[in-house]
């Protein structure tokens, strides 16, 4: 199989894609992973400009010599060219799966919301560059190309799920790609947000009316939370708790997902 | 005249008050300032738990012994108890005026969304903290006392307006506290958050299909920024420009309002 990597946020290092490359070498000889010259460039905060993005990920989404686009690296932008992007997907792009997490979120709700069947929450190729982060992108390759049933987050049962980091999930409700999760289990995790600021995200996202036909919340790992002035007195997952209750979600327990080497995979929809 | 000051967000100082009170005894002496001992409560990051930030509000709003109720800081935690203090709200309440920002917003949001009449954004009395900020204590009591034309952010005009912090106020969209804004100039300002997070606060905003109906918006002053790792790029006001442009909502230039001792009065509704 041919997997197509496309970075619509943040650039990669023409060294992580190497190493990515020798593990995939090792992983699953079968497959090629055709890094697009589009995930080095660098223009402000983006990997190119938006432009030049989206073009990258449509013209990838798009080949039909493709059967998989994996999304390099989260950041920020690629709420930027997504709406853009969607209009501009033809039937070859809806064949395909599609993984990634954190700000690639913005996307992946957009799909969703479009309809496409094969997209999953998990690991990207510039989490090689965490610590232990060859698992993570052994984990990513074994979805990506044999749907591996131990790259699953543990917890998923036969409601349909979906994933998000909670900010990324914040800021595109009530936006053209808030996808319709009724009866979902909604998986999230967060990384470098103050606890006061998760605390106003769940306030945010509790009080749509929305979600509350969601089948119920899962926390996943909060990571690199800054210390809090003065101390919140509550963990995350206390606030998790604290405002499902009060809007009447079912709150589910932990998640196995988060900005980390052992970020679980997590297929949008039915698995 | 006799003004209330509770704390619905986090707490100020006992010495805060009392220069807040020397300054009031100069510029209006025939008012009296009453400052809830609320104000001065710490429970982790709040000034006393919900239930005791919710009395002291209800409490003074309900009171027809006060004329206005003022927020005496920001922070973060005015959302926790919105919902439960719009619900006990009496006549007595809706016959005051109320002068806050930042956090504040949560509440002025969903007091605006109420009907009530008299609302403001400007000053508070924890701003006798910040740099030159006796001037804003002075014109946050000389819009309470006297409604004084000189306190008012100049660029007001014949259309309804209202303002708010940018990342409250996209924190309270789609919630029970977000207000029909159908009409109006919406100012904003933010502080302390990196310009990729203002990028994606307007992104999530303008795509709201009911601030499309919104006569504008301005931008406030975006102080404390830290830096962007990249540069991002774009100013706060370039930002600001695209995603109006994007959304087809009018952009109508800087606003006088932010997180320092200049900030302006800006009566919600018309003048």
């Amino acid at each position: 199989m041919r997997i197509a990597i496309v970075a619509p946020s943040t650039p990669i290092l023409p060294e992580t894609a190497e190493l990515v490359r020798r593990i995939a070498a090792d992983a699953c000889p079968d497959a090629e992973l055709v890094f697009h010259p589009q995930c080095f460039l660098s223009h402000n905060h983006f990997a190119g400009p938006d432009a030049v993005r989206a073009d990258a990920f449509v013209g990838a989404a798009n080949d039909p010599g493709f059967d998989a686009l994996w999304f390099a690296r989260g950041g920020y932008g690629s709420n930027r060219i997504a709406q853009c992007v969607l209009a501009r997907l033809g039937p070859a792009a809806r064949g395909k799966a599609y993984l990634g997490y954190s700000d690639a979120g913005f996307l992946l709700a957009g799909l969703y919301r479009a309809g496409f069947p094969d997209l999953a929450h998990g690991p990207m190729p510039n989490d090689v560059r965490r610590d232990g982060g060859e698992a993570a992108v052994r984990r990513g390759l074994a979805w990506l190309t044999e749907r591996a049933p131990d790259a699953l987050e543990p917890g998923l049962g036969d409601r349909p799920a979906a994933a998000f980091n909670l900010t990324v999930f914040g800021h595109l409700l009530g936006t053209p790609l808030e996808p319709d999760l009724s009866g979902h289990e909604l998986l999230l995790e967060d990384v470098s947000e103050h606890l006061y600021r998760t605390d106003r995200a769940m306030f945010h996202l509790s009080g749509q009316k929305a979600l509350g036909t969601l089948a119920g919340i899962r926390l996943g790992r909060c990571t690199e939370v800054p210390p809090n002035d003065p101390d919140f007195g509550e963990s995350e997952e206390e606030i998790f708790r604290f405002w499902c209750d009060r809007a009447g979600i079912p709150y589910l327990g932990r998640a196995d997902i988060g900005h980390d080497a052992h970020n679980k995979v997590v297929p949008f929809g039915r698995r």
